[in-house]
């Protein structure tokens, strides 16, 4: 590890995504089909998104639960427009004990079949929509605010790691209110965290915005998203807001008596991000030598290799133990890494394929000068500076990484968002470009479906305070109200 | 909730425990045959321990990953006592979708058959071994020392809440090491970790034993475990850690090259603890009116119950604000109860139920008089003190209630734990003190299968350390060199 190069993003950034979530050590393919392993690497860094988010839930009222990893297969017919979304390509569970076989092996025993058929939730609107009946009686009974960390299945058949695995990692928040006004603030709140944290933390810059009705969540009124973009021109749905209307209250018949005593149905919402988030991360900032981390999700900000020979280990380590300890107290995450069977280089290599934001190396000579070497990994500038009042230099220094990762993809995104005007300059800019492409649209399905056929570009959103501005249908030449952008999308 | 009367303890234990678990809001059963919902108070409380499980499990060396739910069924084939403990009543998923029948119903394509089923993790050891196959290839990748939170399936046909359920949540620890010596004391440390945990953290008094061969976890070579004492005498095992010889690696072919240059197999260790906590947690302390928490583990450490009328509302609200905001910045956990619509008493009975160390209640008579009414969960002490260094008391009890509650189930623990002689004398303790039984044992599966058979009783472990005496099977009357500890147990 190390030592080998990556494929390059300009020949096959495909491949070069590939081999850096391996080489990384940030997950791999399990020997179950669309499953990944999540390393010990890739597995910190979704810690620190987690705990984050779930900082940023809690400042925001709700509270976590835990629902059951298995749907019956009845509550899916239950909401008419959710089945067709979800209880398709699923894991379904159909008998509940192996046995052995006459010749040793071990088969499913066909005494042992369910009655109804168990699927493993592809998302729990159902399941918790069905516990909620029991929850809410009456308007004091709400808002009712909860979110659930948990492993979700669809059955993929195309799958890339993190992008889009069979099995994933996600939190799905699930919220139920008392007015349709109450949900959709809330919805329109939970867009707000999700932009905050992913321009804050992944150092992304998002087009907060609503879909258009064929690409909203099934079951949805109304799908709220952000939208990044990658390096490669292609665009990345990072969360999801959905303002459900009364649609889940009805298909699991959860009412209440409101302040007027009138019994009414419930207002839900859900909202959701994934382990999809290490994809955008990677994708959004890494280059051709490696990863590139913002130090606010770095579980490693600051890496320390000592430079020595045999009379100078000692002393060298000892210096670097105290730096080490210094910045500890900072709160600042360091490693020391004063392995004796790795070289220097060898180190180097390793930490810049992991993307760690600052590297210090320190050696005899910097003893006696007092100095210590400094590698940016972001510009990958480094410098030699004196080892007086490092450790604020320091802090300044990942404050600036973290800004200025952020300005680098903030400058990429507002460079690849192109307004057309025909259908022949969208294609164009589609290939050639890439990016986001803002172009009227005439408003249907139909014409979105054959742009799609044709292009392969989706409207990823309509963005929020959308300019109104007439024009003229792209596609159908049709009278169009506004703008929408169009993107390749993962 | 909080008015009504939960059954008695004494009365009948099981429907005492029943009622507490979702009458305090802690978990109820879900629509899916043994699958529990937690519920945000109950989830709360379970997070305490998750983050203070990890911390000491990275204080330890440890990292976290992440493996698939799913298991292809040949894998537990491979190690032959492990498919026999494990493939037996499980989740079995054959199928990868659903679609519309005729009639509009949804049935699952017969044509999406999967080649090879897969069983949802009732543990991870094979899905792990076979990823650690391609980790380890050299000493210097050991030792491997990982931990994973997730959720797993055992398809239990009876289920109570948080003891026994189809799913439940966990972590597990799986570790590869160049040496038995290593592996053996890292299975010693965990088994530590646990029992500090369970002591200092969950209020409940230990012993630390290794179960007898017939108990041990299906594919160890040794299972050592933490086993509690309930409130009813009944014992609980709170957490396993077994060293698995180098089964799993010759299972799964997992070999390194070691410092002589010589090839051999990895040595493995595997631990876990779950949810079944919270059952532990819940039957050592509670009582007949509710939840007993000890502080450390209480989501709510302080409740505030503001006592008025109209006239003095606001300047009683404005002083338990103060008080709140002083607490809060002690890092105690503590909340403000200020709705209008429930009486304190109602109130007062909430808190009792949901456990919460320490209530204040603060009205107009203790403005004019600097005082303020406190009252302890755990003794159900009372008194009115001086609002003079509150803060510092507050932290005070909190220490000396943690304290108390593990003292008290160490003196019942203690004094529940019987020296027999008679297998006369077993039956009747068993039956009419109940606890823990020390008696003499001959060693074999048979004598204790059919002890259990007659009383249900099961050896809960060899103490370690245990004293080595000389003496009679209780049974069968042949030699013992030991006592080993038997108890009829969750």
């Amino acid at each position: 590890m190390g030592n080998e190069k990556l494929p390059k993003r300009s020949e096959n950034y495909s491949e070069w995504y590939n081999e850096l979530v391996k080489r990384a050590d940030l997950a791999e393919n399990s020997s179950v089909r669309g499953c990944m392993v999540i390393k010990p690497y890739g597995y910190s860094i979704w810690e620190k998104m987690q705990q984050q988010l779930d900082k940023m839930f809690k400042d925001t009222g709700h509270t976590n639960a835990y629902f059951p990893l298995f749907i019956p297969k009845s509550f899916f017919s239950k909401e008419a427009s959710h089945v067709d979304g979800f209880a398709k390509e699923c894991a379904v569970v159909t008998h509940y004990r192996l046995k052995n076989a006459p010749d040793g092996s071990i088969i499913v025993d066909p005494d042992a079949k369910l009655e109804e058929e168990l699927i493993v939730r592809p998302t729990s609107e159902t399941i918790i929509w069905n516990t909620y009946k029991n929850w809410i009686q009456s308007y004091r009974d709400l808002p009712l605010l909860i979110n659930q960390w948990a492993n979700v299945v669809r059955w993929e058949m195309r799958t890339r790691l993190f992008l889009r695995t069979a099995e994933f990692l996600w939190q799905e928040g699930h919220t139920a209110h008392a007015t349709a006004d109450e949900a959709v603030a809330e919805t329109l709140q939970m867009l707000e965290v999700y932009a905050e944290f992913a321009e804050t933390y992944l150092g992304v810059p998002v087009i907060k915005g609503v879909k258009p009705a064929h690409e909203r969540f099934a079951g949805a009124i109304d799908t709220y998203c952000i939208e990044g973009l990658m390096q490669d021109g292609k665009a990345l749905q990072a969360g999801t807001s959905h303002f459900l209307g009364q649609n889940f209250a009805k298909a699991f018949d959860v009412k209440f008596t409101n302040k007027d005593n009138k019994i009414e149905y419930a207002w839900a919402t859900s909202w959701g991000v994934s382990t999809r988030l290490m994809g955008a991360l990677i994708m959004a900032h890494s280059d051709d030598d490696g990863l590139v981390l913002p130090p606010n999700l770095a579980p490693i900000q600051v890496v320390i290799v000592p430079i020595y020979k045999a009379d100078s280990r000692e002393k060298v380590i000892e210096k670097c133990q105290v730096i080490k300890k210094n910045l500890q107290k900072l709160g600042i995450a360091v490693k020391l890494d004063d392995r004796d069977n790795q070289s220097a280089g060898f180190k180097f290599a390793e930490y810049e394929l992991k993307g760690v934001p600052l590297r210090l190396a320190l050696g005899a000579r910097d003893l006696e000068n007092n100095t210590i070497e400094i590698a940016r990994r972001d510009t990958k500038e480094k410098m030699s500076i004196s080892q007086e009042g490092l450790e604020a230099k320091i802090q300044t220094l990942l404050g600036e990484i973290q800004q200025n990762i952020f300005n680098k993809a903030l400058a990429f995104r507002d460079s690849h968002i192109t307004k057309v005007e025909t259908y022949a300059e969208f294609k164009d800019v589609l290939e050639n470009k890439t990016g986001f492409v803002s172009a009227h649209w005439d408003g249907t399905t139909e014409t979105a479906d054959k742009i799609k056929d044709e292009t392969k570009a989706t409207i990823r959103c309509i963005p929020m305070n959308n300019p109104q501005e007439s024009g003229k249908c792209i596609f159908t030449g049709n009278p169009s109200k506004e703008r929408v952008l169009f993107a390749k999308a993962y």
